[in-house]
């Protein structure tokens, strides 16, 4: 564990260098430059982009080549957040004990700061200074599994349902319905885009589609969990808001107890899956387990 | 002019149909489906995928073989508008004669479907149905062009300089730099991809850039003469609105003949800039006349 913490530090530390040099690089220095990096210097977790480097790393790539499209999978999962907390969508005004974008800057700039982080994560990824031209064929299938992960059948779709079940029940296979779009299309796209751009097999991709999609749910149950019983100093957010709003949850419809039972089994399944992998796959285990022990 | 008008009829036909064929294809028919077809189906002229389809005729491409990529334009477009629509921005109700999408639907599902339509343009162009594996390269880097011209130095700056510029008084070159971003960067781009695309020579790119940045300005001139004098009734929408709000165009800064004068100049350069082009060409000459010709 200590490793692992180690080693997501070290991540962390390079994902955010490179996108603070990317963004001052290519925008002007005005308002939305202000506010996207506001939203991506507000202690995000950058799970997306790590995945992504440590699926390259567990099928034997360089995650120094895909840094950049790691990079990416940040700053499409940073413009979701800003336009899911809109006043017209979630209405929230806090995250991670910050103030959101909306309330920091004002609504104009939330949209465009959301609609401009999007667009520059295609400008990444299609950026001629970061491609090998043997790769292109890559990228273009990375790109078009991202469109659909972060699209209409993908996560967009997810915060229309979420929006349009709030004040109703929904059952369990709803809400996974709900969350594996919501939440797991873009944790599976980042594994995706590392796992194929590091080289991986047919069979190693296909390990790889079946651990994303456990850890991707088990990461929304364990958020559901933390939303009841987290601390609310380390999380920096208020807890039991689900609860207030009525929104439906996995503990709201399984009960908090089987909720982590089933959290723990997603971990399981996903570990199985990798479990023929060498031990450049031990960051991908580490992040699977801390997933469901994390506090915050 | 007549064959002008048949080419145009024919290129809007194939156009609409693609993109509806991709959009039901593409996407859970819900609400934002429906959302997004209102917008795409409201009407516009299609002058971006037109041009670009045309701008590869011009150099000897296929126009089928880019249709894909001229329809990603258009979406790129609606996508704009709808967001600068939105109350926090533009606050408009009326477009092309009809409510804006967050009057006919709602403000999130408005910035639903734009976020949606950006994703899918971008779904549109890496698409491994519609590429050709020897355009991999030239498909990149039209989607890096793309990104450059829609993102923050090119229309999300444009419309960040149009909102803080309301109230106060622009200069001329202050507005030249505002439109080239919010409108001339977009048009550009279209006719940078079917050039690419089409098989451009590296001079014929510069004489096609060079045409699309004159035309690309001529059109927002254009547009800003009729807001003065143009006939609500065949333009689906009210004039001597930008008056009203006071805002900065070019009448307002130049007067309206000397507007009409700049409008026609920009235009002649821009058949100069394509004057040793054959007649491959004469869709591109139609469309530049067309710009400062029509009456909606």
């Amino acid at each position: 564990m200590n490793d692992l913490k180690a080693y997501l530090a070290a991540k962390q530390s390079i994902i955010n260098q490179w996108i603070d040099a990317y963004i001052s690089q290519k925008s002007r220095a005005g308002q939305i430059t202000r506010a996207m990096q506001y939203s991506l210097s507000a202690g995000g977790k950058r799970v997306r982009p790590i995945l992504c480097l440590a699926a390259a790393e567990a099928v034997g790539g360089n995650p120094n080549d895909i840094l950049h499209v790691a990079c990416a999978m940040e700053l499409i999962h940073t413009y979701s957040l800003i336009h899911d907390d809109l006043p017209a969508m979630d209405d929230d005004a806090l995250r991670r004990g910050k103030p959101t974008l909306h309330i920091q800057f004002d609504e104009a700039t939330a949209v465009l700061a959301g609609d401009a982080l999007l667009t520059i994560a295609f400008q990444i990824l299609s950026d001629p200074q970061y491609l090998a031209s043997d790769k292109n064929q890559g990228t273009l299938e990375v790109i078009h599994n991202i469109t659909t992960a972060a699209g209409c059948i993908g996560m967009i779709d997810g915060q229309v349902l979420d929006m349009v079940s709030e004040g109703h029940k929904l059952n369990l296979n709803e809400i996974k319905t709900l969350h594996k779009k919501k939440t797991g299309a873009l944790i599976e796209a980042s594994v995706f885009a590392g796992a194929l751009l590091g080289g991986a097999s047919d069979q190693e991709m296909l390990a790889l589609n079946e651990y994303a999609s456990n850890i991707g749910l088990a990461f929304q149950v364990a958020d559901d969990i933390l939303n009841v019983i987290g601390n609310p100093t380390k999380m920096g957010k208020a807890v039991g808001t689900d609860a207030d709003r009525d929104k439906n949850t996995f503990p709201s419809v399984m009960g908090l107890a089987e909720s982590q039972a089933y959290a723990r089994q997603l971990i399981e399944k996903a570990l199985h899956a990798i479990k023929s992998f060498d031990k450049k796959s031990e960051p991908l285990r580490g992040i699977a387990l801390y997933i469901i022990e994390r506090n915050s």
